[in-house]
């Protein structure tokens, strides 16, 4: 689905959280595969046992693939990603772990390259199914103005 | 493979290159099954062609999970990532690009919560077959010190 | 998401079409791996060039798993799907092709087991980069109703 | 392998039944990945603990597809699949579960458009280790009739 | 399906020819990341356009297994596979190469360790659709004899 | 890695063992999907525990392909693999055991077609968490040799 929510809209604080999923070995062996790192960390049951851990622990790549995953369900046409600060790796993910992902708006910024859009800071939490956050991120988009400094409006521009 | 490194051996400025890998259609496939993530951009090639870019283009998610994947041939034991600052989408990765990671120490800090250990900063750049990068992002190790603050060297404890 | 949607508030007649999704290599070697049928069809381009198809059809497992997937986007907790009539292979899909899937909410009846619920019929169309309809089914869902017979409404009884 | 079966050889009646293929929590990872449908009743356990199943239960087009490939022995060259009537998902298969086909051949039918050909129909159930049916649909093959119509045999003109 | 065959059973040069099957950039992919094969030969299609090669090659292990695995359509159970000798990477495998193999029974001899089974020897070639042999392979099987040395044959002695 | 070694440079005797991999149901399925082998041995669970073995065993080419993909971490550009000899399926592998390989120079030989090469034999042993060889083969490569018989050292030719 697509919707158009220009930078103006954007209400700091507004916040969603995305429906579960069960993290599975599947998962850890998927993404091995897919990105080529077989670290024993995430492929070898037994050498995890003699760690703190006591089992394999999710990539942190995985995590944050899955985590961003669950939140595209709506197109947003005059936004694009621009990039992540501050991701961090705060707790260990572990085999049949469930996640969800809860964005907040937390900051609006003008953009000092595009004076036709601004930025858009979401805040990226996933949770674990003990509310624990493992992962965290602030997602910065760059979102167009609905009212263009040197113009007219935009609005309905867009087909 | 392992080899033990501590935060006194990183040499800022130090670098290497990884082997290089063509991303395929298939790794699109892949990275939409694996995170959930069909937006049309990546998934419908008939959309893409009305658009400027012409053809899909690889989630970032892809880029930046395979472009560190692509790092992780030894392992220090001494050694975990923090996460990752800066993370920058620059330029979109086609189907048939042939990808490579360029790693370089870029900083050493002191870590405010653990004297024993210190943040390396290792500078990722993902670069196309063009020369260009893609993807670039700055990861913090933290690192343990061959010498602890506040007390003998740990040299040849770890096994 | 999630939506409620009682038997009541379907409207026969209303459509929507989904977003787009180009069938794949990948897919078809996916589909043959995930159900065992490596069947020439498929799987063989130098058969295929022998028969007037000219090269390799998608499964209609295949078109049918992705066409029903693509209209996965709303769940609706008062309904369920019972299966599906008339499931109909019109036109075989090839690599490359990208394919969308039209809803149209076609009949509405009752269900002679539970007088508390309806059924709703959904036409479920595959359509290809050039309108051709290639796979047509009628999805069944049981739905309950927001009046039923016997009682007081549900309305507002989900949390 | 390949056995050329004409409209006027198939038995009413006569039955066969599929090797076993055991559902595992991997087969619905890769359903979801494949058709996009990452809905909670699949991918969630945290939230199927909150509901009569208890647990996560596969697509139907998952058992669908997965049912249908256990027959994809002997290829038929003078037969193909037309579609599919009274698809019908009779009771929910659990990771673990353990299925197997049995198909029928239930009816045997004139097809209006292709005097050439009939119609024949396939009774398929999908059913578990307990040995009830979980799935069941009649599928549509049309076949080529040895003695044509107005013509002569094709037997042996097949190579 | 099953079809028991017992050791005097097997003909010395009674050979059969599998369906074929088109190697695809997936199954290059998909190899790689089931067994962490990331070299360049496979996956860097920039390396290999500067080595005679020109392009990406299949992996060894792909062509064995996917050449063996066409070869998997019926179960004898009174035989299990003892291992291979004589395993050749004859000719490279490029994406979209169609490949079948061949299988021919070679030799049979007497079982030093098992003197109610005897060995035969399975001929395999995997062949492209050049017709060059591109694999070849020695397949020993240990087969239960029908007329046991020091007893009574056995012959329906399996349900 | 690159890392260059002649047939020279190659100790009689000398053995490196790789890290572990945990073989998970997921790669059951992978095999099975890449390769078409849905035997029951492999697939049926239930099947499975009526056999001696009690629960599904990996197909031979599974420990083979994974086996040896756990040895591609450096690459040696003045060799290449010719094939296996001695192949062979020692003991089972089931589902959470936990593999390494270990490779042992066992032997050197001319090369009889190729004088500016000689064979090395590398003995590979696939081993489980308890120590035990569940797959053994003698991998042959062909390799350059420093010194050339009818010429100048190539050492430093190599770019």
């Amino acid at each position: 689905m697509e919707q158009t929510v220009y930078f103006e809209d954007y209400q700091i604080g507004s916040s969603r959280t995305t429906s579960g999923r069960t993290i599975t070995e599947t998962d850890f062996v998927v993404h091995a595969g897919h990105t080529g790192d077989f670290f024993p960390h995430h492929m070898d049951a037994e050498f995890m046992k003699t760690t703190p851990f006591g089992q394999r622990i999710a990539h942190g790549t995985l995590v944050f693939s899955v985590g961003v995953g669950l939140t595209a369900s709506i197109i947003n046409p005059v936004a694009f990603s621009y990039g992540y600060d501050r991701l961090r790796f705060i707790k260990p993910v572990f085999i049949g772990d469930t996640i969800k992902t809860r964005t907040t708006i937390s900051a609006k910024e003008d953009d000092p390259k595009r004076p036709d859009c601004g930025r858009v800071i979401e805040r990226c939490e996933v949770i674990n199914q003990h509310g624990d956050v493992v992962l965290a991120a602030d997602h910065i988009y760059i979102v167009e103005r609905r009212d263009k400094p040197g113009g007219a409006s935009t609005d309905g521009a867009k087909t």
